[in-house]
Order: C-alpha cells, then structure tokens, then sequence
C-alpha cells in the first residue's frame, strides 16, 4: 500500500458514495485463509490491525459495518465485539443475512457492500450496490465482482474498502486532520 | 488465483477426467509446510479455508478423497472430520496406503490422483493416473509430476487440484449457477 | 536485506545522527500486523528476531529505545521486559508519551526517532526529528514521513532503523570487530 | 525450489565434499525469524517440514547435525529430539560449541558447515570450511559467507544446504532411487 493514493474510476466511487452498509466475509477476506488447528483440539486465525482500524473508522463515520460468516467462529466475534461491530457467524446463506441488515436500516441492496472471497460469498456479492474481493479471492469471485483490491486477505484488503469508502464519501481530510495532533 | 480461468493442455484435462480418487499430502500441501511448535509442548499447523472448501465441493461430486500423511497430527485428522473426508496418518508406505484405497473403491491407479511435494510423496506420484505438486514442492518431485500448480502448498493449490478435477469433469458451471442464487 | 550496504541520503544521516531515543508501534511495526485469536479468549502476535537483535544494539549503543503502543498487550510487555527495554502500552495519545521520554531523557523532539504505520501514529511522526515507516505502512503514513524502510513490519523493519542509527552514529564497525571472534 | 537442479560452482562444492558436520542457527535459520507470543507467557515458533526431511536425510548419510541457538528454547530442544539430532540452546558463544563439537568428532573446522543469519553467528561462520546464511539474512551476514541459499530461513534455506552436501558427497540418487518404489 506503499504508494500514492490510488485513482477509481467514476463508476466505483459512484457506487461507493452511496454505501451505508459494508458486510464483511472472515475466513480468507479479514484473514489470509489460514486456519490453525493445534494438537489440542483448538483453532486460531488471524485478524490484521490495519483492517481493524478501517472497520473502526468506518463505524465512526456512521457506515455500519457486519462480519458474516458460514463458519462457527468464536475469534471472530470476539475481534467483532473488540471493533464494536456485529458479526453473524454460522451463517448458511449469507444473503438472506444481508437482507435482514438492509431491511433493519431501512435501507436497499444498492446501499450495501460486500467483500468476500468464495463461493458463499457468491450470492451477496451478485446482489449488493458495490461488490469487492481482496487480492486472493478465488478466480470465480475476482471475475464477478466490481472491484478486486491489491492487497490480499488479512493483509490490508478490507482497509482498501474502507479506505474507499471514506475517501468517496468524503471522510478523508477530516480524519487526517484530527490524528496529526 | 485472481486471473482468467487457466488452459490446462489436453493430456491433463484426460487426465483430470478419469479420476475418482484423490489423495493430499498434509505438511506442505495442504499447509504451507510449516510447524508450529510452543513451549509447552504443543504443535499447530495451518489449513487453507480455499482448499477446504475445494475438498468439500469434490467430495460432494461423488470424488473420494483422502489424505495420507507420514506424520502423526490430530490436527489433520480433526481438519478432515470436519470436511467430512477420511484421514490416515502415521503411514510409512504411502503408495500401498493408495493401493488400499483403490482396492477398496474399485478403481484403478489411473483413476486416482496424488498430490505431494516431498520425497516420501514420490513413490505414490510415480504410480497415479495423475501426480500434482504445489508451486513450492522440492524439485525432485516438481521434476517428477504431471502438474505443478502456481498456488503453493496451503494456500491454494488443493483448490486448483480441485478445480481442475471439476473443469475436466463438467461440474463448474452447475456449482456457480447453484451458488448464484 | 541481502544487499550490499544501502545508501542513505545526507539529510537522512544527518537525522539519524543526533537521535538518542527512538520510539517504535507495535502493531504493524514491531509485527507484521497480524492478530491471532483463538477459540478460548487468547491472543498472540509474532515479533522478529532481527528486529530484537537490533534494540538490542541500539541500547548497548547507549540510544534509548521504548515500545508504544494503544493497545493493552502482554506479549508487547513481555516482549520488551526480555530486550531490556520499557513498553508503554494502552496508550491513547502517543504523542504526549514521547513528549514525557524527551523530557525525563533531557532531550528534544529532534533528538527522538518514531517509528509507526497507521493513523495512531501519525502525530508523533510529525514531531519527531526522524520519522520512519515500515515497507507495508498505510499511504497516509508513508507519504508524510521522512523515510520507509524497504522490510515490512514484523520482518526487519525496525532492524533496517536500528542499522542506519549504529552507520550514523559510526558503530558498526566496531560492532562487527566485536562479534568476529 | 521449483526449477532444474541448481548448478553450484567448483569451489563451493569442494567445501560441501568435505563436510562432516554441520551446524545450524535456530530463529532466522530454522524458523522464518517470527518468535509468536501469547498473552499468557507461552512463546512459539514455526519450523518447515522439508527442512526437517532434509536433516534427517543428513543424518541418515552420516553427517552429524546440530541445532545452536543462543535463545532458550523447548520448541528447539522437541524439533531436535524429534530429527533424532542434538540441539545446544543457551549458547552465548556459538564458535566454541563448533569447536567442542569438532573436538568430540575428531575433524577439523574445514570438515564443519554453520548455516545462520545475524551477528552471534558471525564468528562460527567466518571460522568454518563452509558457511551458509538464508536468503534473508542480514547482510553483515550475507557479505561474509561462501553461499546465500535462495530460500529464506525457515521455508528451506536449510533443506537447499542439505541438498548441496547430498549432492556433494554423491548421495542423492540412491535417495531418489530408494523413494521412488
């Protein structure tokens, strides 16, 4: 991400001025896949920290943000919790969860972000107004959504989105501004 | 993975399309190789949620799938339970655990396909229908198969396995039109 | 790293020259940025041991060196208790943490080192007399600060800091004298 | 290491034919630098399969192994045991290890190889008849030893030194032979 600030096209930043609602997939999307069984029967995974600021600056800026994901996940919805966010964990249709979301904020389909990375993300990704994979996503989500980030999952991809977000809403400035003191 | 859909040349797409089989290494090809040790004398090792959800999707086409590792790992036979496949770990002879394997569904050697990046992997490779490595296998056996995927060992190259397997055997579009919706 | 020494401009040597504290995040810095969690309420992150090896120096060197970071963690405190060096951690303002060290050390703003690469650190970058980043900072850090290091957070980046500090300040030969026999 | 069998040049392999012994650094070396630390005090640290297949190759072809770390560490000691290798942790001078370990063996330090990546390996290197450091090393290392190997430490660094000595000695097509059935 080392680099000048990077230009989207109109098409992306129109669809992104409008987003009231980011949705985000876990395992592959907040992380880089990566699952680690123990001996012992336990399970980790891997959040990013630049990811979890995007998430915080978002909720901050009034966008809500949700974690949703197919797998059972006690890491995410503590890292959910510590960002002040909601996840949804062991969800089998996930845009019958995005749905729910919209319907609750009153607001529409077009009105709402998703990230994700796989085949369940598939769905939600084909729905909502502005449709985002991370570097990694497999080769059937990358060619179906709008916009695939330069950085992979877990290692900067959701703070992209973010990042996105608050420069087409307008966010950016005011942001730097109140941490350069 | 983010790229147009691969030309596989047509002797692997022959291949690819006999096989009922398929057999993973665990350490390096299923995981990025890596083993975690801590102090107190546990050990961990990491999956990839891609090539978990590539495992699934051939188990649910009707392909068996196994893995077969020398190490002994309550990690990969917990990871297997949960994608519903069988494990079989501690195996010294790998080639004669694939022989039962064959025996037991059936088939032949033709039909089965092996995947592996180390010298305990290059007797059941010399012996398969279709031998695979991922793209950070030594190079005796790189030098040995059929196929080398551009994904490395947990973190992707399972899944283009699986992918290829499905391709040759006409299963990707109905996964994506089931998906979709 | 594997290169021949790098060259460093005259005004980033100058800089260098006149540190006797230097500051550095964790999160991102110190580490590669990733957070592991756990199913049962733990967490870990993962510093490196070039970067160790260089605080280290940097202290027997007799440059200050301290750990800054927002957020509460053991592992940081633990960390740098085993380095020899203090950590402050939970730290909402980061600035006014390296403001209290300047003035308990006698030394000026010009005299501290931060290195740092998200938001959190943006003030104290832009009051120090070095300011450096990692590889992987966010742009809004790497465009406003007066050096990026070419290793990323958690893989010798602060290491790269340490190195250029001991050429200024005409250590290293010494240090390589030191450990030849 | 996917790719036609390295071609080294006449002088390194003359060093490698001699080989007797070989030492090798633990963090950086073995493992990938990262050193994981838990909130609760527990540390952990990632060692690579093909590395671990290449010690044992080594052993089993006669050549005595060890581990030399100046870090106390179980995780070190467990790797070892389980190689069936001798690990030396706790060691501040890692050149009179070499020295002891010469002595009991009764061959020369031009019969001994030390592959490590940073300053408390500077002595043991300069002092041996073949010295390594991994791709990432740090480069007050990487300019001082007969050989850099391409991959990085902890990802087969030190299966690439093993594969030189097999090669050296002429071992690696009986190996090859023995797994191929």
């Amino acid at each position: 991400m080392v680099s000048l600030s990077p230009t989207h096209d109109a098409e992306l930043l129109a669809r992104a001025s409008k987003i009231k609602l980011v949705c985000f997939d876990v395992d592959g999307t907040l992380t880089d896949g990566r699952l680690y069984y123990d001996d012992a029967g336990g399970e980790s995974k891997a959040f990013h920290i630049l990811d979890g600021q995007g998430l915080v600056l978002l909720r901050k800026s009034g966008i809500a943000v949700a974690l949703i994901t197919a797998r059972n996940s006690k890491a995410a919805e503590r890292r959910a919790a510590e960002l002040g966010i909601e996840a949804f964990t062991g969800i089998k249709n996930k845009l019958e969860q995005v749905h729910a979301l919209c319907e609750r904020l009153g607001i529409g389909l077009d009105e709402a972000a998703f990230m994700g990375d796989d085949l369940p993300d598939l769905a939600p990704l084909l729905a909502v107004g502005l449709a985002a994979a991370p570097g990694n996503a497999h080769r059937w989500i990358a060619e179906r959504v709008h916009w695939v980030t330069s950085a992979e999952g877990g290692q900067g991809a959701a703070r992209e989105l973010c990042d996105l977000l608050l420069d087409a809403q307008g966010r950016t400035d005011a942001l730097l501004a109140e941490w350069s003191r």
